[in-house]
């Protein structure tokens, strides 16, 4: 009998494992736009995530790429509030696939910026794992 | 051999329950722009899936924020669509932390708006109960 | 006992259909601005992904309503990557509804592309399905 529930048992537990993965609470925020506005509301939805649900109990990150790059570079328009969203838990990450197409090297992003290989690849991984996606 | 089984038939109805939860259709749709044509289309949105599934079957959420709050203003360019929408079950709402940002009162708001501490976990929460994600 | 199980298999069995279901890759992404800019963010995205995750391990749709339908008009700025895109298997969809609100007939429409009633519809369906959603 035993045996026999083995299947059962192992696909309840992928679900429940499944349903227990979306109770903390995750979300993916994409920058697509050379558009300082929409940065700083990137940054603002980001901080309001952690201020609403708590810090503790949400993971945020922030991803930049194509027109979006431009955020994660030294000389950004909001270079301080991408140091201040680094510390205070958000991933910031970008696109080495638009750094490849831009000859954007490393050493000219922002210190604390993370680096994926596609950034859109990682945004389907991030809602493939039970993350929102908000694209202000 | 029941008390063995529960577990499972936790897992299994929680699960199930899930899976029966999505036989319904839903859709929150994003205004984020400070921009009619934006306002417009997302408007079109909301009717196209109310004409295309039938009001009965679907569940629609438009959800302003940042620069879109200005969408849902008493002296909006889409005031009459507004009206409209919310007649036919559209649900019409409104971000409370861009209203205190930007120093706007729900006495400035359009009658049969909703409110919503921040639009963005908003959007996050119907997306984790599995609701569909527009951003025009 | 067997009969007692029929319930519990057959919700693990949706649910592992569910979770393998997910373990192909598939992205859905929106066109729905007039911005030749985008259309080619939008396939350099629908390119980047097949690259990463590998052509036959991912299906990629791209969905033009609204304004995006002109991306796919015959005399669209980016018909020749359009053409490219088909053949390297990428599904190119446009929105039925919005070529009846701006009569637009399927004549003046590119080769290869296909059509479905409402492309906001479409899209929910597949984020139902478990594809991922990118709006560039």
């Amino acid at each position: 009998m035993k045996r026999a529930l083995t299947p059962t048992l192992f696909a309840a537990a992928l679900c429940t494992a499944s349903l227990l993965a979306s109770a903390r609470d995750h979300v993916v925020i994409q920058v697509s736009d050379n558009d300082p506005a929409k940065w700083n509301l990137a940054l603002n939805n980001a901080r309001n995530v952690q201020a609403d649900l708590g810090m503790d109990n949400v993971d945020v990150e922030l991803v930049a790429y194509g027109p979006g790059l431009a955020m994660l570079k030294s000389e950004s328009a909001v270079a301080q509030r991408i140091a201040s969203a680094s510390a205070q838990g958000v991933g910031v990450i970008a696109c080495e696939n638009t750094m490849k197409n831009t000859k954007v090297e490393r050493s000219q992003i922002l210190p604390g910026v993370k680096f994926v290989d596609a950034g859109v690849v990682h945004i389907m991984k991030r809602q493939k794992e039970g993350w929102g996606y908000v694209r202000p």
